[in-house]
């Protein structure tokens, strides 16, 4: 990433990506599609040419890595191809096979496509770090998913008890207590879901307030860590 | 914990109180309950063979631990028999008995097969550290709730004074006002309850605001607590 | 508050005071007022004892306080009477008056007795620190509040340009527009208003995302304030 | 800074662009507009002659200012109006130019005029210490936004494949979804586009969960970063 010609053809990589996952976006909308049915060929052949030859650029030049240098040549090309990092390249050749085949299936076109923002992570150090800093308090964050889990359940229990018999269609059983309680612990309040009875309202604000507790831990430890992550990496750009 | 038969175990127990507690939220559901219902009560068998046998496993081999060695066999077991573990453990085998007794009041036996959600406590050290973070800074949290509760009071006062008039159904006392500032303090915003008033939505952006300075007393509180404990404890496990 | 006895006394004054204000929440709504008209005149009555025999017994002991000794008693106590602390207690002791000069008057008695709310501040030194955290990083929250409203002045604009002319009675003035733009960046989000057009959903979700990094700036500052002021004081009981 | 007199200019000059703001935001009101008529035009003379006056002073001055001493005055002159801090301050007087072209368009109007908001960020420390902590932490923040972009992005295309067929005009094309995702990761939460299905409302509570995860990285960067520089700066006046 020295080289400044490395460093301008991983920004038009990136660039051609991005320009991918928009036109992937804007192509399950009908007016986009038939405004520009013919640029959106053209990325797509674009796409081909520069992630295919990307592939078998690579693929050709991994037994230079370090990690593979010494085996023989063909072991390290089929341990390369076999990598994470290799698959997602190769899934990001396939919807130009998927069009040929199936050409009017847009809404599995529009799946497949977007497989290529998973590319990006291979340019973006962002993504890695932060994939690092989920993986470095890993038990701390399961504990708070099984807490915010735990108090989901009471809560909705709770309201199924209270308000289930008023608004059978809304907290008759605890899967559907569960969407307003979800809902409701995270702050996101949507309002299609609200309790009508004193005792239901008052186990709702208790919800809301618990909610902002549990709230607090995740936020506590992935902020912690990501910032620990950021300050140890200084950004730098990964090599594939 | 170091003896992987003794992981191995933890483990069963710990997927067969999950696998209770997805059945128990499950089985409030008509469709689930009349689709599956010879399988609900397995489950039901087991856990009674699983947790009963784990009762009297523990309840037989309590005198070794070092807290209760010295006393005589049966006050030891008795001792036991009286502590929070030992009755939560109890309690996780009342589903059955009721089961017998009422067999159709599926509302009450939700609520105590949910108790076994408890019985992860034990086997959860996320949750231990979680409620060791709360009780270690319960005085700080204690203001905090106060505050909050303070800042609930005055701005439900005054959309009581300014929109109680207009809107008598949803402002037309305090504790109904209490409703809308709870839900808005939170920053959950069902919009169920909304001022219309120019006068009351000053107000109300005032809370709102209020709100984000509120909700920052226990976010940071709680963080920097449960970082620190998880920090010390690194999350062993811990022993019943 | 060393001594038990003081303790109590200390212990039993919080307690009227919360007895208080549930009273004084409660009254507003007509059929808890209907229920116990009775037990209400009993609290004031109470209150009323309590209250003023305080007020005297402090009126009467300030001249031994360590800031007021020296001056001529007469003085201690007119300068002890205009301090804050002194006339929160005279107006803890108005509801009385008021209620024998305007017996009917539900509304404004409501409000004088939630003055008694602010009473308890002098016995909770939770709500002191807070004052203290606030006090200490009154400029940078000042600096947040700033930015705050140039983000819904802003994204209020914006708004009112892209929306106005579709929602004339939800966006057809920037103060109308503000308060769109207050509830979505504080994320209460209420939805009684919401953009409907292209642009002015692409400008609502930056404002969300904005919203997010300008709640950043207090939450952050008022945590790490609280925290260390939580810190040095341990939560010692402060000496009216 | 440290003179008096310099202190209460600069006070005169901040109160009367927050009077400028305020005055635009009320003059896109109908009611306001009709009764203040007069008053608008006079704040608009004040303003012209103010920051008229203090443009004419600062051109007039610069060539003192240490960055410029040394050049001959014309060039300094030209360098300083060429500034962005000079543009922005020529900016602030362009309402009058357009009032007398265009008396009638308020819309226009009204956005000019605020543009004198930005002249507050002169005079400000608070809003350039933010803006400070934002360029210190601008890779990292990059990275958050593209994080949260891709959650948005994968979430999006989740509920287009599962919900698009259900409600098509809320969920028919992955821009549509695309505002859903943003609304419910942020937590904002309209309640305008809400998932009917079991697996939507499974998809959707992953969704709320995630964007508690998301949300936590800018605000531990923001708040960790704007600390620092408030902590480093003590909030001093900044000369122009």
């Amino acid at each position: 990433p020295d080289d400044p010609t490395t460093a301008w053809v991983f920004r038009g990589i990136v660039a051609l990506i991005v320009v991918n996952v928009v036109a992937a976006i804007l192509l399950t909308d009908d007016r986009f599609r038939h405004a520009f049915p013919y640029d959106f060929r053209m990325i797509e052949v674009i796409s081909l040419v520069v992630f295919g030859g990307e592939y078998l650029l690579r693929l050709w030049s991994c037994v230079e890595s370090p990690r593979l240098r010494g085996r023989n040549p063909l072991q390290a090309r089929l341990s390369w191809a076999m990598s994470p990092a290799a698959i997602v390249d190769l899934a990001a050749l396939l919807p130009f096979a998927i069009m040929h085949l199936y050409p009017t299936d847009i809404r599995a076109l529009a799946l497949v496509r977007l497989l290529r923002f998973f590319k990006l992570a291979r340019y973006s150090p962002g993504l890695a770090s932060l994939l690092e800093a989920v993986r470095a308090e890993r038990h701390a964050l399961l504990a708070c998913f099984v807490v915010m889990c735990g108090g989901i359940v009471i809560f909705a229990t709770a309201m199924y008890e209270l308000e289930g018999p008023a608004q059978p269609d809304k907290f008759g059983s605890i899967p559907l207590a569960m969407w307003w309680a979800v809902v409701t612990i995270t702050t996101v309040g949507y309002g299609d879901v609200v309790p009508l009875s004193g005792a239901g309202r008052i186990v709702a604000g208790l919800t809301m307030i618990a909610g902002i507790f549990l709230l607090a831990l995740p936020v506590g430890i992935v902020a912690s860590s990501f910032i620990e992550v950021i300050r140890r990496r200084h950004f730098m750009v990964t090599w594939g």
